[in-house]
């Protein structure tokens, strides 16, 4: 029952690795349409999305399975927990993903407002950040994902400066100014999945925090299952 | 021991329903704030974030605990999960209140673009959102639930004609730009508050879903936990 339980755990991992390796790949794709101005990398994205709907289906039950039938205790129930939590910001990061492919295929059918230089320099960071933090998920390394954390910030500031220049642009011709809202958008989009990958870090280093507290099933060791760091951002 | 669960129970519904209260509260003020250029209103929506970050750690607290210590079968299973989900939204949404609430701050010191009223209300929607959703949640009603998912489309739709009216004023007057954009975010804001509504009504289905099948722990009826509904929007 011990190794069955922990060959399910590995397999959860791994399909959470799935999870993340499709939700980097949906951003990658997202915003190479816009770049490169690529109706086919905006229907890539939408056909993952179902791939993406099914995997998190998927996720919630194994987690949901493991919780009922092998009653973990507090390390694992944590693991499990957190699963559920990770699950889910990925499901929401290939959302936003979904939103740049579907404003790209808006973009590319009308004349560009500027080259793009931020824009793919804040999906790399966020593309980064999300491999990172399921890389800190699966090490349980708190390190990896406190850096994770902190990388947070260079995204708020290139998207600051995408929005400081695209008011630039609106102001100095206003006909630009519903294309410029729709790069500013993409924008906004990358920064929220900045701010997922931020939360998935966060769960990492809560479930690393309690592993060097033995589990006794008493309510004052339990309090180590709380979430010190939970409002970081 | 049976009792003493139901107890506890019954307490977390009240702490996620005083939650839930709380957000409804911080929206409505960080929306007033605006519309009535109030900065005391601002400062009272920041002085709540504390008050609502203590209350998602003590309910994620309350939840783990109760899931670690009372081994509960999956009805009430499914119950905790959803508890931690639903936390995780009410916080996202007195996130959202705060962003609305700064951008009034700065709003205010300027001159006005145009009366607010898709604003306010988009804001009461919301409000309505999110305090269903947890109607929902207590008396475990699907019907609330759904009618709330169905809401959903209306704050879409008010916020598309925020933008149009908004683009209009930014196109004639560009020295309206960074103004309009401002009003702009707020309605994005509104947005995600009923967002993170339709996420918890989801859950309220999926908790109602299960309850008529009965837990017999196999792997069968396991299967009822799964969240169907989890992609409609």
């Amino acid at each position: 029952m011990e190794r069955r339980f922990e060959y399910e755990l590995q397999t959860l991992r791994q399909r959470l690795l799935a999870m993340g390796a499709l939700a980097e790949t949906m951003i990658h794709k997202g915003v190479k349409a816009l770049v490169d101005r690529d109706e086919t990398l905006v229907e890539a994205v939408l056909a993952h999305e179902e791939e993406m709907d099914l995997l998190c289906i998927e996720i919630d039950d194994r987690c949901l399975t493991l919780m009922a039938l092998r009653q973990p205790m507090a390390s694992d129930l944590r693991f499990l927990v957190a699963g559920i939590k990770i699950n889910s910001d990925l499901e929401r990061i290939g959302d936003q993903a979904v939103s740049i492919a579907l404003r790209a295929r808006s973009l590319i059918t009308q004349p560009q407002v500027k080259p793009l230089i931020d824009i793919p320099r804040m999906a790399q960071l966020a593309e980064g950040m999300v491999h990172n933090s399921l890389d800190a998920f699966v090490q349980r390394d708190p390190e990896l994902a406190r850096s994770v954390i902190e990388s947070d910030d260079a995204v708020d500031e290139l998207r600051d400066q995408v929005f400081r220049e695209l008011i630039t642009y609106m102001m100095g011709d206003p006909t630009t100014i519903p294309r410029a809202l729709n790069l500013m958008l993409v924008s906004r989009h990358l920064e929220r999945i900045a701010d997922h990958a931020t939360n998935i870090a966060e769960d990492v280093i809560y479930i690393v925090r309690g592993e060097d507290v033995r589990e006794r099933g008493d309510k004052e060791l339990l309090k180590g299952l709380r979430r010190p760091d939970s409002k970081i951002r």
